[in-house]
């Protein structure tokens, strides 16, 4: 992704999470050309951060002068709470869940106006599927997405509708109207049948994760193939693994604290 | 963790860096105080860099003032060899066992001196463990630190002894001539039993997880209740894991160019 604020204007900080910021799941190798490319820096600032972000373990060098993300930066993001409080909470229920159905479960949140995949266990199955842990994907075009953006607010919808609902597979919807009744829909049944919205070949049944106030968390998906019939009889089980999620969740997740959400904290001593 | 370059000597980028480095699992939320004295940079200082990662995404502010890594410096760092190719490689396998044993299950890696939690899959076990994804734990004290320990580079043994061997449970290893005897014991035997090493009422199986040039990538465990006889016969199941991963290694590895370990690419165009 090209960077949104001029180098000139970064701060050298700023222009060290650039350089990070050009590491995205489609390119986690890198050459140092294309990291001064992606991050709009010259590539003598480029190589100078990257040779720091290295020495502190934040990146790694490996063979033919390319770059990659470094064991440290992995260490310290493993404690972002949607990595210990959501994800240790959920991956027992999510080993069960692969197990007794024996396909790949995945658990999704909201992350701005797209589906982030925090958790995907595939067992054995060699179905070829998008998702990929720490990957972001449109909200339209998968179950767990459409769980959540059914939950969301009102201007993330919006956002993705100005965004132009992009064909990602054969069975994407693409058309706002049925987009906005399909979320009603899983509102109103608690779960989300998808065909081929996100993978030629692959189906999903999602339900939510819900918090302690009724807010949606996350979402949980099996994904089977699109030949399946009669999808709707994995629903029970999708949903007792998104129910068994909340209520293991319930004494243990705190929600962040941002500006547009406000949220109720009385600031302490 | 207090740093270890005078404050005045580091650029912006190292100080967000030092700032990044006080998370720890044992500190997954800190006040600005808290980073400011760890750190070891000015009130001030911390104040406008913590500022400048909150806006980035790479902490987050939660209630009562407090600060703790956020969900991009999760999806960035998941993108690290380790999480991706190692991890995805070994969680199958580590769900199976786990499954057909009832016990927890670990994928460990050597992390200079010491051993880095990859993977931690607890299934529906109440042992209360110290493990945890992402936490770093002494080499001398635990199953897969010392399969680890045992086919490490002698100064990473020298680095050990040197430290003393603290006593962390019961049963720790604490002489130097019966680590050395427990090390050539790993090498022989090719696995690795423990008793209240690591934690009081737990004991462990381990064995390591091997390259494709024989090399030791990872160690795998077992964790049970220490009152559990008969701990060799958890052996074979270990170690089929252990070479399961392993195999389905080989074709999707590659390790960091590291400066010490040379490595025997040449540099491409």
């Amino acid at each position: 992704m090209s960077a949104d604020v001029s180098p000139a204007t970064r701060s050298v900080l700023g222009r060290g999470l650039a350089v990070l910021g050009t590491f995205t799941p489609d390119r986690p190798e890198q050459t140092l050309r294309a990291i001064a490319q992606a991050s709009g820096l010259p590539s003598a600032t480029a190589y100078r951060l990257v040779a720091e972000l290295v020495g502190w373990g934040a990146l790694e060098r490996v063979a033919r002068g390319r770059y990659r993300v470094g064991m440290r930066l992995w260490e310290i993001g493993s404690l972002a709470p949607v990595a210990r409080g959501l994800r240790d909470a959920a991956l027992p229920v999510l080993q069960d869940l692969c197990a007794v159905t024996g396909y790949p479960v995945h658990l999704v949140v909201l992350d701005g106006t797209h589906a982030l995949f925090l958790e995907r266990l595939a067992g054995h199955t060699r179905l070829e599927l998008r998702s990929q842990v720490g990957k972001r994907l449109p909200l339209h075009a998968s179950g767990p997405g459409k769980v959540l953006l059914a939950h969301a607010p009102p201007d993330v919808l919006d956002a993705v509708l100005a965004g132009g609902l992009p064909r990602v597979a054969s069975g994407t919807i693409t058309d706002p109207g049925r987009l906005t009744a399909a979320l009603a829909e899983i509102r109103r049944t608690g779960h989300c049948l998808s065909r081929e919205e996100m993978t030629d070949g692959a189906a999903s049944v999602a339900a939510p994760v819900v918090g302690p106030a009724g807010e949606v968390l996350a979402g949980i998906s099996v994904v089977v193939p699109s030949d399946t019939e009669n999808l709707a009889l994995l629903v029970p089980a999708v949903r007792m693994a998104a129910t068994a999620v909340s209520r293991s969740l319930f004494t243990e997740w705190e929600r962040p604290l941002t500006p547009d959400r406000g949220g109720g904290h009385t600031p302490g001593p």
